[in-house]
């Protein structure tokens, strides 16, 4: 096996991809039912003002302010009903001098008034009440405009939709948004080592169940992506060469996992331009892309570390999402020694503030990735941190 | 408005609304590609070793570890190489005293052999491999079953499906899984004034766009489950009884929003016998819950509150999923002053180990619930905390 000569620093990498991989341009309208999840292709607006009139932000008394003054609990200020409203209602009637509205939280201020009084807060007799203590102008009053103005960008391009977006676009009066297409993204899984179904006797001859193709599918699902399988390849040099062409195609995106070193058998760089070729990252050190194509470990663990280090931020890119990964602050619950000169991906059991690295090794451990639920990089020039040390993780 | 008699304190509702949701028996079969996200309904427990045999962690020579204690740079040692296999190959020879198999990462171990030496590590010449230092017995051999181990319970009842343990089970065999049905959720909301349809002249009389039912559709989902929207219902308690009467027959919870006070048109707490009615919880005090319905606010702010601290706990259990909310260290960028007695959702926008509190007060400010990406809880006995501490923060 040739030796990669020199590996890219991690970050290097990084940003070499990322220029070389464009932003999709289509995009899709869609109903906001469909959107969670969605990237947001242009800034929305809002045409309207929410709420779209002053209202009542509770159930009482629209006054004016300047009448309740001078109420004390020992010398009540009497105002005039005028007028009662159930929800959705509008008053027709003008608050003057001495009278009031009794209204329920989000109607409409009528014209005259410019405070409510929270109706358990006064005395009712008959169309009379009574104000025990003075209002201010203004307030339980929310504002015309208070919420989003008319004008105002709600949303920005980019935005990864949630449910609160969602319901926001929805108060505004829109129905349908644009969002990116989802990046195609091919996964080719080679290796003569491997099988798709379980069968007892090629595994006793030293056949291995291929598990790279679903852990990836949900990956890309998870990370903005929609995935295109092309099965698991022989090392024939030119079926994977077809097969890699076909995807490139028909693809945004395509990683092809197996054959990424420089083994007899590693045909994947041979039909690539690569940009890099084995970077600092451990696991995954032979990982190479050129060409909106990723060449990735057999491994799954190996695999798994180049997604997170590597293709969620390709996705990302492609799809024009305003993402970042979540750090969280945690304590080391051991300590985890990292070699200098390797960008390490160490998985980790994060909770309550807590990080316990899982220590199995070998990137052929799935276990580990099952037992961990973040991962903490310890950059090149890094020797590890000790237990109790801060760090960062992101969470998966 | 009739006031609440007395606020049931949070957790004390809590505890009272899990009680009584019992967790949901039916099961589905789905392919590993559907899964995503699923909740497991029972113990995975693996039908084989992974590995399933000893295999080598490199692309090396497989020898006697014995062989080569005696090996130095200055006096190497000399192995025949008497076989040489590839990926997924299997070496029928037996390596004994004084031989090697040239063999790659994944392969079984020949007969014989307890070690591999890296193919980098050794001077090949013909035939003949020099080996310049000693490989300890067991040296990167990956064992059988050190991964997985046949009968082992790989996954646990609840598990919430992530790529990796899609990996996993695809790499154990497994094809498909048995994952809970997702729980089904009914959505009503009542009101007057709300409409569904922007509408210029209907908004200036003072009516709503209704926004709940586009959130709580893309919360109800992304916490396990499916919804099922009954439609904007008008304060008519005969059609409010009707339909809930109807969402109850067909849905495993029922949300119903607005109408959860004691205003004279709040008559959604009449159909339900309530475990309580009113908590501590700010927003959201009016919540009601029983009989697998939650009676709950019109307001967005306050609707989702009450979905994060009640509703997403309850769906979690309906669908048997072990879930726990990501809790995250942060430190506070302003003073949050809270009332004694309550418990309070405190919007914040978490990065970087900070968190800034969104100031925007009022149940009924949307924008928010888009600026923020995580909430803090402020419980009945504090009064808040000060600028500067490092406080918990649950993420979205």
């Amino acid at each position: 096996m040739r030796e990669f000569k020199q590996l890219t620093p991690y970050r290097e990498a990084l940003e070499m991809m990322l220029n070389d991989i464009k932003e999709i341009e289509e995009i899709e309208e869609l109903p906001l039912d469909d959107a969670l999840g969605r990237v947001l292709a242009e800034d929305v607006i809002s045409l309207i003002d929410l709420p779209p009139f002053d209202r009542s932000a509770v159930d009482g008394y629209a006054v004016r302010a300047e009448d309740t003054f001078q109420a004390r609990e020992y010398s009540p200020v009497e105002l005039e009903v005028i007028d009662e409203i159930t929800a959705g209602m509008e008053s027709k009637k003008e608050v003057s001098n001495g009278k009031a509205v009794k209204l329920m939280t989000g109607n409409k201020m009528p014209k005259g008034a410019n405070a409510v009084i929270e109706q358990e807060k006064v005395k009712r007799e008959g169309n009379k009440i009574y104000v025990l203590r003075p209002v201010a102008p203004g307030q339980n009053v929310a504002f015309k405009g208070e919420d989003v103005k008319k004008g105002e960008v709600v949303l920005k391009k980019g935005q990864i939709l949630r449910p609160q977006d969602l319901g926001l676009l929805k108060g505004i009066g829109i129905k349908r948004v644009t969002v990116k297409r989802r990046p195609k993204v091919g996964i080719i899984v080679t290796g003569d080592e491997l099988i798709e179904e379980p069968d007892e006797e090629a595994l006793n001859e030293g056949k291995i169940l291929e598990s790279n193709s679903a852990m990836l599918k949900a990956l890309i699902r998870q990370y903005f992506g929609e995935s295109i399988f092309y099965g698991v390849i022989p090392d024939d040099e030119e079926l994977i060469g077809a097969t890699l062409e076909r995807a490139k195609c028909e693809c945004d995106l395509v990683l092809i996992t197996g054959g990424s070193a420089f083994g007899e058998k590693d045909y994947a760089h041979k039909f690539v331009n690569l940009l890099f070729h084995g970077t600092t990252i451990k696991p995954g050190r032979p990982i190479g892309y050129g060409e909106r194509i990723f060449v990735m470990s057999g491994y799954p663990a190996a695999v798994f570390a180049q997604f997170h280090l590597y293709v969620k931020y390709a996705l990302a890119k492609l799809s024009g999402a305003n993402y970042k990964p979540t750090k969280v602050k945690a304590r080391l619950k051991e300590k985890v020694p990292s070699s200098l000169g390797r960008h390490e991906f160490v998985k980790v059991y994060y909770e309550n503030g807590e990080a316990v690295p899982i220590k199995k090794k070998g990137s052929g451990i799935m276990s580990a990735l099952v037992e961990s639920n973040a991962y903490l990089e310890i950059p090149e020039d890094s020797e590890g941190y000790k237990e109790g040390e801060e760090v960062w993780v992101v969470l998966y």
